[in-house]
């Protein structure tokens, strides 16, 4: 089958919208471009044996292919538009190729990101997806806007997937059975958290997605902020699953593990009542900012060391 | 070595042009948009082994990775603006990584093409690069605009890249010492006819680059266009070095061979002149359109059989 049959026959679900102007099947795709909007990018590789376990199943990883990209357009405060996936496949197998395509599909529909382009190559199983989106010009939520005073909040739960991903690869027993089912969905299926970004947009002053785990991310923020925070860790929020655990398992995986996909984000004092009449069921306060700390400490004032997830450190 | 560091250290070149707001350092890039301005983009990725030889120097596979996605937007006379680079690597290599982005670095400052993002991950060799570029709204060089009459043009010569694949794969003996070394460079360093595009943009009907071979390349076009083409195989341009070559091996090398990065286009009979005054001399008409013709036929009207490369027939 020639590659371009390829996508023709499993990514193509609907109609261009009208921002479309070509897709698959010339050299490029051309897309209509708003005023008064920038253009948001961002990309992400997912590869077999290293980001997601060989097992997962081919309807995982299509959507969390995409998740971790629209994350990111959530972390900016920008709106999904469009996306390209570079695809390597070992091989054409029909059935993982239909199940791929229902999962990146039934995200991409939700959030009507529409794809675009891609390119399918045969080779070790790898997934890169660029997602395209716009913000407000002026408007993105970055990373280094954090001030003395403000508060943190994260979306959602923490350390959910690493507790899955412990159990996958280690076969950690610190999960009770039920629990498990639960947490590799949290791993599997993780939830871009554009409604909450839209919700906080004009709120923030600093925003990440978190990938690399908390105190990693946190990091971040901090450093492009040139400012320090202090944790609450009796505030970190912790799904049924991993309140059942000893605290020093709970808390290993809230601070440390990757693939929360959930917002880690700054906002004033002043912003606090808004965001909390907005989207107050679906944030909690863990800390806040303040210029006379170094890194992060908790309440006692302890040094968390930031650590995480390293591509080149295993 | 964390991949931040990693992009930092060996992808950032310059200072951000003015159109770029945000750069590698946040969660995603942010980039000004003009008016009146479609966005164009493609992705394109190459595999160690399926798209260049394991022995490929790596200054030429940096190079060679964004230079066939800017023959993408050539091909659509776009102007080049922005990539991303999603580059997975077995290790780190420090004088590999300094070499792959001496190469890149090479084309993105001729085109003024910026990097405004990437993802670095460990696994087997592969480079995804999606480019983005813009194009006056409407005004994009599309596959299916050729009309009866027409005629039919490429840019450069043809078959150099794939004579030289062959002596590298096959070790096949037609060329000659001196003629390899040459069709060796055009394999490794094809040039993207950004230059050409921008002179044909507007007189040009049709527009593809040759990345399949000219028969299967030209074949997209006669389908997307609905008509047929008469080629006149004695005007096919060939170098130096394949017109050593008898010329059945070097018709073969100029019409199925991939990887040429030349553009084919067609011109109506009246923009033929203007094109002729603009850049005679870096293109050749090579046959006409017409629509009593099915497929591809030559001047005693033989059939020519469309056939290329396809990554998952070998």
């Amino acid at each position: 089958m020639h590659e371009f049959n390829l996508i023709q026959k499993y990514f193509t679900w609907d109609n261009p919208p009208e921002n479309v102007a070509m897709t698959v099947g010339d050299d490029a795709a051309i897309m209509d471009l708003p005023k008064n909007k920038q253009l948001v990018t961002s990309v992400d590789t997912l590869i077999s044996g290293v980001h997601f376990p060989k097992e997962t199943p081919a309807q995982a990883i299509g959507y969390k292919a995409l998740a971790v990209s629209l994350s990111d357009l959530a972390a900016m405060g920008a709106s999904p538009k469009w996306f390209t996936l570079a695809l390597t496949l070992p091989e054409i197998n029909q059935s993982w190729l239909e199940d791929f395509s229902q999962g990146l599909k039934k995200l991409a529909q939700e959030h009507q990101c529409f794809l675009v382009g891609g390119d399918t190559t045969k080779g070790p199983l790898s997934i890169s997806i660029q997602v395209m989106g716009l913000v407000d010009s002026g408007k993105a939520l970055l990373r280094s806007g954090a001030k003395s005073g403000d508060k943190l909040y994260v979306t959602g739960t923490l350390g959910d997937a690493n507790a899955g991903l412990d159990y996958l690869l280690n076969n950690s027993q610190v999960l009770a059975p039920e629990a498990r089912q639960y947490c590799q969905k949290r791993l599997n299926y993780p939830i871009p958290r554009l409604v909450e970004s839209a919700a906080i947009k004009d709120l923030a002053s600093s925003c990440i997605d978190l990938s690399d785990g908390l105190l990693q991310d946190l990091s971040h923020i901090l450093s492009a902020s040139s400012i320090g925070a202090k944790l609450d860790l009796s505030q970190l929020p912790l799904s049924l699953a991993l309140r059942t655990l000893e605290d020093k398992n709970s808390l290993a995986y809230a601070l440390a593990g990757g693939d929360d996909y959930e917002l880690l984000f700054t906002t004033s004092k002043e912003n606090e009542s808004k965001l909390l009449s907005r989207i107050g069921d679906k944030v909690t306060c863990i800390g806040s900012i303040a210029k006379d700390i170094h890194g992060i400490i908790d309440k006692a004032g302890k040094q968390l060391e930031s650590s995480g997830y390293n591509h080149f450190n295993d």
